[in-house]
């Protein structure tokens, strides 16, 4: 259902010849109102992409009526001339549209350091917007795959309005392709800031903890848009749950397709004296090259883990320390803990608790496993 | 030459069985003195394995007899009973030295989460001192290798006196197994003060800027003794000197034998604003997986290096960073640069030249590539 799944959207994806082995390419997103109110957010990453740049600064109004997203191209570092090229696709959606530039985004995702073809994606903007359909969600999301192996798509809501979505992004494990975009809908009557708010706490807890390999895009974009067609005014509450489980699923759906990973980890922390303490002791397991390879290996080295901890700044005792892989609580108090026999690693979700015995605060972290096909793809790609 | 060059040194090395298979597993350094004055630098993890947490117990008094260090066992996270162990070590190399407990140091090496066998360890002790020569640092080295494919020793100095040192680890690529101890000495007449000011200096450069994986170990220790034997007192200046020479050739033959690894890469940082920032954008590059498999892969995917200069908070301006791999500048002023094609990666060193534009300050870090090997053998370690 995707982007069109809400009510006021249309979309088209279609091949504009961006790539070279002729895969779509090209996604168009149109809000067709009444309301045209929008929220984003964008990469930490300071060098940021050309895209990123653009539509930072058109979302400054509150206000989008489409979003144009190639793949084939990241247009990440390319100057200024990489700027002037995103400008141009904005000002060509906006004449073929009948819009302002000033609210149009763009996203853009491949390799970095490459300057978009022009002369073919300029044109392919006029054919997607030929090709707008409120039928057409599926189209766009198969259009902004790069390594992705399937497209992406998630719809939630209830009493009469709906938030759809699409996300490409191979598990955040390729910034170098500019991972990961999104772009979530809603026919739900609301204003900017009720979206920038409930999309900024969804984003918290979902994306921003998904954490394949540690490596941060220069592309990275979630952009919310409202058309109010629904007529419905959700509850603040209701609302962002549903933007929430809208952005978990996506979220859920990039780790499963993570470059060559073999396992899904989720890391909890529990116990945590402040929920910052659990994000960043998390981070630091699901970051730790030498675990991701142990759970590949289906080795329960909880050791790995204890070294992990010991690099943060959360509080908590070593000796205090306990860990569970897979149910087993392989380490009590900083040691030895129940049988490592005992732990069942077959399967592809591996569950890692780490409780720190500080507090009451905890926090998720999902990411892969480090494998040899992920050395592969990763060593291979622009070449 | 290794840690009995300087004179005043003894040293041994044998198999006490701590190893299943039979190899060299445990070494003893003894200071002869005249002097005995010491200095060390420990893991900055803060999970600490027990025998780091004696060692700087004892290092307080500024005074070393002898180090005894064993491989097979890393004793981190092994509780009360571990530090029993190691505690036990000391006073059974003190009793068959003749000195007290508190002035011997103990290294351990090898899985964490994992009690020594005592049974095997503390008689080898015994038999290591019966052994004790002023011919055994060689020995003494190769006793302490774990997944290290060759021993590493190192010697400098002059006018009449030496520093020499010996380093297990394999290129800090494994913290699950403890990675890195080295012991250096020397017959320098000096007291505890200047040898631990020297030592900071050397470390803070050398092994510090050695990161092959971004994992922190349980275990590293770095330890400097100093007999007094040579009679002589050189210039500050130029014992510091040899002390970072001698971590510098020891630092650089981890790296060339980091496992799994295919490349040794320098990463430098040049016209940082401050040395902070140049060993932050260091770091950060460093440690980029996605950089590491496109080295790996001969590829100058000078995007994945901005990508991971982006991530940090360092002084730049993306629009001023300069990338040059092997001495071709592939980007410049945060865009294209140099054709990416004249780029020869085929030898084992790659050097990646980082420029912030922001000052002239300069740092150097070493890493490796990231393998497919790197991946088998970390995968496969402890089952």
């Amino acid at each position: 259902m995707s982007v069109t799944a809400a009510k006021g959207f249309t979309a088209a994806g279609i091949a504009a010849g961006i790539k070279e082995n002729g895969n779509p390419d090209l996604a168009l997103v149109v809000n067709n109102g009444p309301r045209r109110a929008a929220a984003g957010v964008f990469t930490a990453n300071r060098v940021k992409a050309a895209p990123v740049l653009w539509s930072e600064q058109v979302l400054k109004s509150g206000q989008l009526a489409a979003v144009v997203l190639n793949s084939g191209g990241a247009n990440a570092c390319t100057g200024p001339k990489g700027f002037q090229d995103t400008h141009a696709t904005a000002e060509k959606a906006a004449e073929v549209l009948g819009v302002g530039a000033g609210e149009v985004a763009v996203c853009s995702t491949g390799l970095i350091g490459v300057l978009l073809p022009m002369d073919k994606l300029l044109p392919g903007v006029g054919t997607a917007a030929a090709q707008l359909s409120e039928h057409g969600g599926e189209k766009a999301a198969l259009a902004i795959k790069t390594t992705d192996t399937v497209h992406k798509t998630s719809v939630a809501g209830k009493d009469g309005w709906t938030v759809g979505g699409m996300a490409k992004g191979a598990g955040m494990l390729a910034p170098g392709l500019a991972t990961m975009l999104v772009v979530l809908t809603t026919d739900a009557d609301l204003d900017t800031e009720t979206l920038d708010k409930a999309l900024r706490a969804a984003t918290k807890v979902t994306f921003d903890r998904v954490d394949s390999d540690g490596c941060m895009s220069t592309n990275d974009t979630v952009l919310l848009l409202a058309s109010g067609a629904s007529g419905v005014t959700p509850a603040y509450d209701d609302f962002a749950e549903a933007v929430r489980q809208v952005c978990d699923d996506l979220g859920q759906q990039l780790i499963r397709d993570a470059e060559g990973a073999s396992k899904d980890i989720k890391v909890e922390v529990v116990n945590a004296a402040t929920e910052d303490d659990a994000v960043e002791v998390g981070r630091s397991i699901a970051r730790n090259n030498l675990l991701k390879c142990a759970v590949h290996g289906e080795d329960p080295n909880w050791g790995r883990v204890l070294s992990a901890i010991g690099t943060t700044k959360a509080a908590f005792e070593p000796d205090r320390l306990n860990v569970a892989i897979n149910g087993v609580w392989v380490c009590k108090n900083g040691g030895v803990g129940e049988d490592r026999d005992k732990v069942d690693m077959r399967y592809r979700e591996v569950h890692i608790v780490a409780d720190l015995s500080a507090g009451d605060a905890t926090a998720t972290i999902w990411t892969n496993d480090l494998t040899a096909d992920y050395v592969h793809e990763n060593s291979a790609y622009s070449s």
